[in-house]
Protein backbone atom coordinates (compact mmCIF):
# COMPACT_ATOMS: atom_id res chain seq x y z
CA UNK A 1 0.00 0.00 0.00
CA UNK A 2 1.52 3.55 -1.03
CA UNK A 3 2.44 5.40 2.15
CA UNK A 4 0.68 8.47 3.14
CA UNK A 5 2.59 11.23 1.47
CA UNK A 6 2.00 8.65 -1.98
CA UNK A 7 -1.77 8.24 -1.05
CA UNK A 8 -2.26 12.15 -0.58
CA UNK A 9 -0.08 12.98 -3.68
CA UNK A 10 -2.58 10.49 -6.01
CA UNK A 11 -5.68 12.24 -4.22
CA UNK A 12 -3.86 16.01 -5.20
CA UNK A 13 -3.32 15.07 -8.49
CA UNK A 14 -6.66 13.32 -9.31
CA UNK A 15 -8.80 16.16 -8.15
CA UNK A 16 -6.53 18.39 -10.26
CA UNK A 17 -6.91 16.15 -13.20
CA UNK A 18 -10.92 16.68 -12.80
CA UNK A 19 -10.32 20.45 -12.59
CA UNK A 20 -8.68 20.20 -15.79
CA UNK A 21 -11.93 17.99 -17.20
CA UNK A 22 -14.43 19.24 -15.40
CA UNK A 23 -15.46 16.35 -13.88
CA UNK A 24 -17.38 17.95 -10.65
CA UNK A 25 -17.51 15.25 -8.68
CA UNK A 26 -14.32 14.10 -8.99
CA UNK A 27 -13.19 17.62 -7.78
CA UNK A 28 -15.73 16.95 -4.67
CA UNK A 29 -15.00 13.20 -4.09
CA UNK A 30 -12.23 13.39 -1.55
CA UNK A 31 -13.15 16.24 0.61
CA UNK A 32 -15.05 16.54 3.66
CA UNK A 33 -18.43 17.94 4.77
CA UNK A 34 -16.62 20.79 6.83
CA UNK A 35 -14.18 22.35 4.01
CA UNK A 36 -12.86 25.62 4.75
CA UNK A 37 -11.81 27.24 1.98
CA UNK A 38 -10.02 30.82 1.07
CA UNK A 39 -10.82 30.90 -2.46
CA UNK A 40 -8.99 33.68 -4.72
CA UNK A 41 -12.61 35.65 -4.95
CA UNK A 42 -14.37 36.82 -1.52
CA UNK A 43 -15.80 36.19 0.77
CA UNK A 44 -12.95 37.32 3.29
CA UNK A 45 -14.11 35.08 5.80
CA UNK A 46 -14.06 31.92 3.58
CA UNK A 47 -16.19 29.32 1.61
CA UNK A 48 -17.77 26.94 4.29
CA UNK A 49 -18.98 23.24 3.60
CA UNK A 50 -19.06 21.46 0.75
CA UNK A 51 -21.93 22.75 -0.62
CA UNK A 52 -20.77 26.03 -0.86
CA UNK A 53 -17.62 24.79 -2.07
CA UNK A 54 -19.19 22.86 -5.00
CA UNK A 55 -20.96 26.60 -6.15
CA UNK A 56 -17.74 28.07 -6.48
CA UNK A 57 -16.64 25.48 -9.04
CA UNK A 58 -19.46 26.43 -11.64
CA UNK A 59 -17.74 29.87 -13.03
CA UNK A 60 -14.72 27.96 -13.42
CA UNK A 61 -16.07 25.04 -15.14
CA UNK A 62 -17.81 27.75 -17.97
CA UNK A 63 -14.33 29.23 -18.47
CA UNK A 64 -12.91 25.71 -18.98
CA UNK A 65 -15.87 24.88 -21.37
CA UNK A 66 -14.18 27.77 -24.01
CA UNK A 67 -11.09 26.31 -23.64
CA UNK A 68 -9.18 26.79 -20.42
CA UNK A 69 -6.92 23.99 -19.25
CA UNK A 70 -5.76 23.74 -15.39
CA UNK A 71 -2.96 22.30 -14.39
CA UNK A 72 -0.27 21.40 -10.94
CA UNK A 73 3.25 23.08 -11.53
CA UNK A 74 4.63 21.85 -8.46
CA UNK A 75 3.42 19.88 -5.50
CA UNK A 76 4.82 19.04 -1.59
CA UNK A 77 3.10 17.17 0.88
CA UNK A 78 4.38 16.97 4.16
CA UNK A 79 2.17 13.83 5.98
CA UNK A 80 1.56 12.56 9.47
CA UNK A 81 -0.21 9.10 10.18
CA UNK A 82 -3.80 11.61 10.52
CA UNK A 83 -2.94 15.23 9.36
CA UNK A 84 -0.92 16.66 6.55
CA UNK A 85 -0.81 19.64 4.37
CA UNK A 86 0.50 20.55 0.85
CA UNK A 87 1.31 23.62 -0.82
CA UNK A 88 1.33 23.71 -4.79
CA UNK A 89 1.26 25.89 -7.79
CA UNK A 90 -1.44 25.05 -10.43
CA UNK A 91 -1.37 27.37 -13.75
CA UNK A 92 -4.30 28.25 -15.78
CA UNK A 93 -4.28 28.49 -19.45
CA UNK A 94 -6.81 29.35 -22.24
CA UNK A 95 -6.18 28.04 -25.82
CA UNK A 96 -7.56 28.62 -29.10
CA UNK A 97 -7.23 32.62 -29.28
CA UNK A 98 -5.13 33.97 -31.76
CA UNK A 99 -3.35 35.80 -29.35
CA UNK A 100 -0.27 33.47 -27.03
CA UNK A 101 -1.32 31.11 -24.46
CA UNK A 102 -2.36 33.07 -21.41
CA UNK A 103 -1.28 31.83 -18.65
CA UNK A 104 -2.17 32.44 -15.07
CA UNK A 105 -0.32 30.36 -12.05
CA UNK A 106 -2.42 30.17 -8.77
CA UNK A 107 -0.39 29.42 -5.21
CA UNK A 108 -2.67 26.62 -3.10
CA UNK A 109 -2.21 24.88 0.36
CA UNK A 110 -3.99 22.44 1.15
CA UNK A 111 -5.00 20.91 4.93
CA UNK A 112 -6.07 17.11 5.09
CA UNK A 113 -6.84 14.55 7.67
CA UNK A 114 -7.45 11.29 7.65
CA UNK A 115 -11.33 9.98 8.39
CA UNK A 116 -11.85 5.83 8.83
CA UNK A 117 -8.59 5.14 7.11
CA UNK A 118 -8.77 7.96 4.00
CA UNK A 119 -7.68 10.97 3.07
CA UNK A 120 -10.14 13.75 2.91
CA UNK A 121 -9.52 17.91 2.15
CA UNK A 122 -10.80 19.80 4.98
CA UNK A 123 -9.05 23.30 3.85
CA UNK A 124 -8.11 25.02 0.73
CA UNK A 125 -6.29 28.21 0.11
CA UNK A 126 -6.06 29.42 -3.03
CA UNK A 127 -4.43 33.15 -4.41
CA UNK A 128 -2.48 35.25 -6.63
CA UNK A 129 0.43 37.54 -5.11
CA UNK A 130 -0.91 41.32 -4.88
CA UNK A 131 1.02 44.08 -6.29
CA UNK A 132 -1.23 46.75 -4.90
CA UNK A 133 0.39 49.65 -2.85
CA UNK A 134 -0.66 47.83 0.70
CA UNK A 135 1.24 44.66 0.49
CA UNK A 136 2.69 45.60 3.85
CA UNK A 137 -0.12 45.11 5.57
CA UNK A 138 -0.31 41.17 5.09
CA UNK B 1 1.63 20.13 29.55
CA UNK B 2 -0.99 21.37 26.61
CA UNK B 3 -1.96 18.87 24.16
CA UNK B 4 -0.45 19.78 20.73
CA UNK B 5 -3.97 22.19 19.77
CA UNK B 6 -2.99 23.97 22.55
CA UNK B 7 0.56 24.27 22.15
CA UNK B 8 0.02 25.19 18.42
CA UNK B 9 -2.46 28.00 19.56
CA UNK B 10 -0.04 29.42 21.78
CA UNK B 11 2.57 28.87 19.14
CA UNK B 12 0.73 31.22 16.98
CA UNK B 13 -0.75 33.43 19.17
CA UNK B 14 3.01 34.55 20.37
CA UNK B 15 4.12 34.81 16.61
CA UNK B 16 1.01 37.33 16.32
CA UNK B 17 2.07 39.23 19.11
CA UNK B 18 5.37 39.47 17.88
CA UNK B 19 4.23 40.77 15.03
CA UNK B 20 1.86 43.47 16.46
CA UNK B 21 4.71 44.59 18.82
CA UNK B 22 7.67 44.21 15.69
CA UNK B 23 9.78 42.01 17.74
CA UNK B 24 11.67 39.82 14.53
CA UNK B 25 13.03 37.42 17.14
CA UNK B 26 9.94 36.37 18.09
CA UNK B 27 8.61 36.83 14.54
CA UNK B 28 11.42 34.05 13.32
CA UNK B 29 11.07 31.76 17.12
CA UNK B 30 9.28 29.70 15.63
CA UNK B 31 10.08 28.40 12.48
CA UNK B 32 11.89 26.45 10.31
CA UNK B 33 14.91 27.36 8.47
CA UNK B 34 13.33 25.89 5.33
CA UNK B 35 9.81 27.78 5.53
CA UNK B 36 7.73 28.03 2.29
CA UNK B 37 6.12 31.16 2.36
CA UNK B 38 3.39 32.43 -0.52
CA UNK B 39 3.12 35.87 0.64
CA UNK B 40 0.73 38.36 -0.31
CA UNK B 41 3.19 40.55 -2.88
CA UNK B 42 5.59 38.40 -5.37
CA UNK B 43 7.61 36.27 -5.96
CA UNK B 44 4.89 34.19 -7.72
CA UNK B 45 6.76 30.73 -6.29
CA UNK B 46 6.86 31.94 -2.38
CA UNK B 47 9.84 33.15 -0.50
CA UNK B 48 11.67 30.14 0.57
CA UNK B 49 14.40 29.98 3.92
CA UNK B 50 14.45 31.61 6.70
CA UNK B 51 16.69 34.69 5.48
CA UNK B 52 14.15 35.65 2.96
CA UNK B 53 11.32 34.99 5.60
CA UNK B 54 12.88 37.52 7.90
CA UNK B 55 13.39 40.10 4.80
CA UNK B 56 9.35 40.41 4.14
CA UNK B 57 9.30 41.64 7.77
CA UNK B 58 10.95 44.36 7.20
CA UNK B 59 8.45 46.82 5.12
CA UNK B 60 5.98 45.95 7.55
CA UNK B 61 7.72 46.71 10.78
CA UNK B 62 8.35 50.43 9.01
CA UNK B 63 4.69 50.22 8.29
CA UNK B 64 4.19 49.28 12.24
CA UNK B 65 6.36 52.28 13.31
CA UNK B 66 4.44 54.96 11.40
CA UNK B 67 1.26 53.24 14.21
CA UNK B 68 -0.01 49.71 12.24
CA UNK B 69 -1.36 47.01 14.48
CA UNK B 70 -1.69 43.62 14.38
CA UNK B 71 -3.87 40.72 15.56
CA UNK B 72 -5.82 37.32 15.01
CA UNK B 73 -9.23 38.16 14.08
CA UNK B 74 -9.65 33.73 14.36
CA UNK B 75 -7.51 30.72 14.27
CA UNK B 76 -8.61 27.10 13.48
CA UNK B 77 -5.63 24.52 14.55
CA UNK B 78 -5.89 20.86 13.48
CA UNK B 79 -3.37 18.58 15.09
CA UNK B 80 -1.90 15.37 14.45
CA UNK B 81 0.62 13.69 16.74
CA UNK B 82 4.30 15.31 14.40
CA UNK B 83 2.16 17.45 11.30
CA UNK B 84 -0.74 20.13 11.72
CA UNK B 85 -1.90 22.88 9.93
CA UNK B 86 -3.89 26.22 10.90
CA UNK B 87 -6.16 28.58 9.26
CA UNK B 88 -7.08 31.94 10.54
CA UNK B 89 -7.57 35.31 9.68
CA UNK B 90 -5.44 38.17 10.45
CA UNK B 91 -6.40 42.49 10.78
CA UNK B 92 -4.07 45.12 9.77
CA UNK B 93 -5.19 48.41 11.52
CA UNK B 94 -3.89 51.93 10.73
CA UNK B 95 -4.28 54.25 13.55
CA UNK B 96 -3.60 58.24 14.56
CA UNK B 97 -5.04 59.60 11.26
CA UNK B 98 -7.84 62.46 11.60
CA UNK B 99 -10.15 59.72 9.05
CA UNK B 100 -11.40 56.39 10.74
CA UNK B 101 -9.17 53.45 11.36
CA UNK B 102 -8.16 51.61 8.21
CA UNK B 103 -8.50 47.81 8.61
CA UNK B 104 -7.44 45.10 6.29
CA UNK B 105 -8.12 41.81 7.08
CA UNK B 106 -5.56 39.02 5.47
CA UNK B 107 -6.17 35.15 5.05
CA UNK B 108 -3.56 33.24 6.56
CA UNK B 109 -2.96 29.47 6.71
CA UNK B 110 0.01 27.76 8.48
CA UNK B 111 1.46 24.48 8.57
CA UNK B 112 3.68 23.09 11.23
CA UNK B 113 5.68 19.55 11.82
CA UNK B 114 7.02 18.84 14.96
CA UNK B 115 10.72 18.65 15.35
CA UNK B 116 12.74 16.85 18.28
CA UNK B 117 9.50 17.49 20.31
CA UNK B 118 8.76 20.88 19.40
CA UNK B 119 6.72 22.13 17.07
CA UNK B 120 7.52 24.56 14.22
CA UNK B 121 5.81 26.42 11.39
CA UNK B 122 7.33 25.15 7.80
CA UNK B 123 4.76 27.12 5.60
CA UNK B 124 2.75 30.23 6.01
CA UNK B 125 0.11 31.48 3.15
CA UNK B 126 -1.09 34.66 3.20
CA UNK B 127 -3.66 36.35 1.32
CA UNK B 128 -6.23 38.93 0.46
CA UNK B 129 -9.37 38.01 -1.60
CA UNK B 130 -8.70 39.62 -5.38
CA UNK B 131 -11.96 40.66 -7.16
CA UNK B 132 -10.51 41.09 -10.92
CA UNK B 133 -11.74 40.01 -13.65
CA UNK B 134 -9.57 36.56 -13.81
CA UNK B 135 -10.72 35.10 -10.11
CA UNK B 136 -12.40 32.24 -12.11
CA UNK B 137 -8.94 30.95 -12.71
CA UNK B 138 -8.28 30.29 -9.56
Amino acid sequence: MPDDEEQIRTLIEKWANAVNSGHLSGVLADHSDDIVMFDVPPPQEGVRGIDAYRETWLPFFEWRAQGAAFELVSLDVTAGDDVAYAHARCCAAERGRSSPTTLRTARLTLGLRKEDGRWVVAHEHHSFPSTDGEDAAA
